[in-house]
């Protein structure tokens, strides 16, 4: 049976995962994303990742048939180059990732972008096995997005699937983006993380969400920060989930009217960590706004987990056949 | 040369004429919809008016191959139905729309939901002959739209293109549809008519809108006397023009961020009588709004006019080779 590569590249980690032709993992390995040494080395921390991904799996790197990756930024996977990667320090103009991994790996590497790779994946092996067509929000640091028409990828003309840039407020919140009103801007968990700091600052509202990350010892509000703070039931917490989810149940209402899909699969950071409760409550906040409300698409969690993105990136070189 | 006819079902007007292989009108006619007598009058009423665009170009519904008819409400082709058609009063269940025109025509009858005809006009021979995707947006008493994706019309499960219906304010005006903040809350002429008797009649605002509209003779604040205000310097008319294309350039760029088409085509009867500069005004408003603004999509005007919808309707029974 052959055996594929699968490197997801975030902004604070790597994960790489062997995979077979069934889409299983035989191997993985999550390493985090140096933050300097700019995209030289962020591809040399990928190929450790990948080699102790490969060695767990009993074999090595140069054995397997090909490692897809799935990254952030812009990404030319003919030219084999990524640029404008915002969350890594230092890689601004385009890297040759293709030829920097495949040169250090001994195995052909090809490219994609980390959000449809993360849909693909969920559409041939997770969630979205028995839909045709599907929209996959991916509710993390930002919202990104992945649209299947037809059982395929629609890119547009390349940059399709910015679910997370629709407006659900004219004239409303600044987004990351620099834009207003965006969903993102009310559900992406940095735009969450600025606004909890606001309130709590600024504003004097009581919170536990820094105490608790104070004492995980981390700088972000990371998603099991916010789950933990809600389960707590601290109330700025909830407040702004729950503009995370009316905003989240407004853009995917808009996204259904156009394009009337089947289904919603829901992942990302967020949505894996608050999981089938939340996907529920953005089902709910969804349907008021659906035009066809007789008839709902399906909303559903990811099924791949952290691994998705991973798996994901292995389709790239290979394709599967479930078991 | 095979003639063709079509038919655009409103509910204000029938539009009906003869087209021929190159796309071209031979004959038209114009009639008022029946707003009595129900589906079964207002069959009778199209009936009339494609004798008469078939007369006009010189020959008879009889020899025409087939005829096809754009509809609002619930279409359903391969029953032969029309249903729930709103604006049509008496018109609730489901009529046998086809087979009643095709026994006193006297020749085939397809039929096609209104806005995806009017869509698919633009595309085969229209604004949209250069893009193999865009989305169509008809800008008239609702906002309807039309999604064309590699050359073909995107149906989803049936009920795509309500791009009226995408949210544009969490929580903002109440819609026709009866619900909030969407697109066409704003945009829609009917809901801009409810805003400006609103604010005429309980805020006391001026216009000259409803003087217009009764030294017209007319119930409802057309496309035509909307344009005369504005051109007068109306300053409430402008006011709900203003946010009306705030509200088509915030749904707008929602969809091209999703799904990143080729173009986008304005028509619809607020869009054609506006024209020009309001499309220019339009892909303004989209532009803060759109993610990557640095490549944005052509945003033009239908360039079918009325017709469009009738010239789309042929479509459905013809395949035309533009001349």
């Amino acid at each position: 049976m052959a055996l594929h590569g699968g490197i997801d590249l975030g902004g604070t980690k790597i994960q790489a995962a062997v995979v077979d032709d069934t889409g299983a993992v035989q191997g993985q390995s999550r390493r985090p994303t140096p933050t300097d040494g700019g995209p030289e080395g962020v591809a040399a921390e990928m190929v450790v990742a990948l080699d102790e991904a490969a060695k767990a799996a009993g074999t090595e790197a140069t054995a397997l048939d090909g490692v897809g990756v799935g990254s952030p930024g812009a990404v030319e996977n003919e030219l084999g180059t990524v640029s404008e990667v915002v969350n890594i320090p230092g890689w601004e103009g385009a890297f040759q990732l293709r030829d920097a991994l495949a040169d250090q790996l001994g195995t052909h590497v090809a490219l994609g972008n980390d959000v449809q790779v993360a849909t693909d994946a969920e559409v041939a092996l997770g969630a979205g096995r028995q839909f045709a067509s599907l929209l996959g929000v991916f509710w993390g640091t930002g919202v990104g997005g992945g649209v299947v028409l037809d059982g395929r990828a629609w890119l547009g003309r390349s940059s399709a699937g910015e679910v997370g840039h629709m407006v659900v407020k004219q004239g409303g919140r600044r987004c990351g983006c620099g834009r207003k009103g965006c969903m993102e801007a009310y559900a992406g968990r940095g735009s969450m993380e600025r606004e909890a700091r606001r309130r709590h600052h600024e504003e004097g509202e009581h919170t536990e969400l820094f105490k608790i990350m104070e004492k995980r010892g981390r700088e972000r509000l990371s998603s099991g920060i916010w789950s933990r703070a809600v389960d707590q039931g601290d109330a700025l917490a909830e407040s702004l989930l729950a503009e995370a989810v009316a905003a989240l149940g407004a853009g995917i209402a808009s996204a259904i009217n156009l394009l009337d899909v089947e289904a919603v699969v829901i992942g990302g950071g967020m949505g894996l960590r608050l999981g089938d409760p939340y996907v529920r409550r953005i089902r709910g906040a969804m349907m008021p706004h659906l035009f066809k409300d007789s008839d709902p698409p399906a909303v559903v969690l990811a099924e791949l987990g952290d691994l998705g993105g991973a798996i994901g990136a292995s389709l790239l070189v290979s394709a599967p056949q479930p078991a």
